[in-house]
């Protein structure tokens, strides 16, 4: 018991330095992208020891890595109990998501690092594929209730719905309004149906 | 008649620098990405004075924007008598574009820049945009020969189009093969006839 409750308060320390790195190293991806991003200077503006942030990601890279996966789009999955609703839910999530400061500002440097570093490239591939979890969820009720065919292949439309608001976002920089946002969805709702 | 003879050698000799310079200034940005990009470096590389260099391009940023317009995706209007032809041949031509080594590996160093910098993002957006010319041209020629309904509005119809294959190359980094591919140009075509 007593060893029990000295642990506790340890175990809490480990978890908010690890935090406090993990928000620094965010930051720091967001104000100067992968480059400015040191075990160095995260130690300084952490205060947490290099020797600590070792301990736990070996490498930059780990810590990299874990960093961007925190800071990315973890959706949750909708269940509105129709695939108009769920995939509604989740566009104008994602779009919220688009338009916040954080995330969107550090991605582009975790893409243009991929183009670089194969290992990266894979990670940050794997990364992408796995927040596209809530719309398999969300397409595969669909086709469980019948509401779209089971012959709906899942990832092209999954891009349908993506590409086209990351293109907005990132490319041509054009405004994600209403009406361009509800256009897309409309269009996933045509296309799913088929 | 004499001055005119002397003048060619040079104007030829400004105009082969000016390439030389571009060259190696797109060569840095695909290797390094934006940072490695500093007027030193391309002088050093190129063989060009930086005199020379800051007398075509005052700033850095001159520079690194002429070179990525160079570097980005020109693509001519093809004009094959019907929609479907043209936005096959233009999708076709820009996936293979995707595929190919240089442009798709620079163009997120790009972005990465623009999110940290206004006036780089306004570029990169007049850019982005102006490559889409020649989708806006195919589709204001359907819509002139009665092959699309004049109510379709072009720039969500490109965002649909170039969207899901933008996807594909950088985010999720999934391969754009000719199932892929052909989908998205038969989704624009089904979208753009309503």
């Amino acid at each position: 018991m007593e060893s029990q409750e000295r642990l506790k308060p340890q175990d809490e320390r480990v978890r908010r330095s690890k935090e406090t790195v993990l928000k620094v190293t965010s930051e720091l991806l967001a104000e100067t992208g992968l480059s400015g991003v040191s075990v160095d200077e995260v130690s300084r503006r952490s205060g947490v020891a290099k020797t600590t942030i070792y301990r736990h990601w070996p490498t930059r890279s780990d810590l990299v890595i874990d960093a961007c996966s925190q800071l990315s789009t973890s959706q949750s999955t909708p269940d509105r109990g129709s695939f108009r609703e769920d995939i509604t839910v989740l566009t104008k999530d994602i779009v919220k998501l688009l338009q916040s400061a954080r995330w969107p500002s550090v991605l582009p440097s975790i893409i243009d690092a991929a183009e670089h570093d194969p290992d990266l490239a894979q990670i940050h591939s794997g990364i992408q594929v796995g927040h596209t979890k809530p719309y398999l969820e969300v397409i595969a009720r669909a086709v469980e209730r019948g509401e779209i065919p089971s012959t709906v292949e899942p990832s092209p439309l999954v891009a349908t719905l993506l590409g086209p608001l990351f293109y907005r976002r990132w490319f041509s920089r054009e405004p994600l309004d209403d009406q361009f946002v509800n256009g897309v969805i409309e269009q996933v709702l045509s296309i799913a149906k088929k």
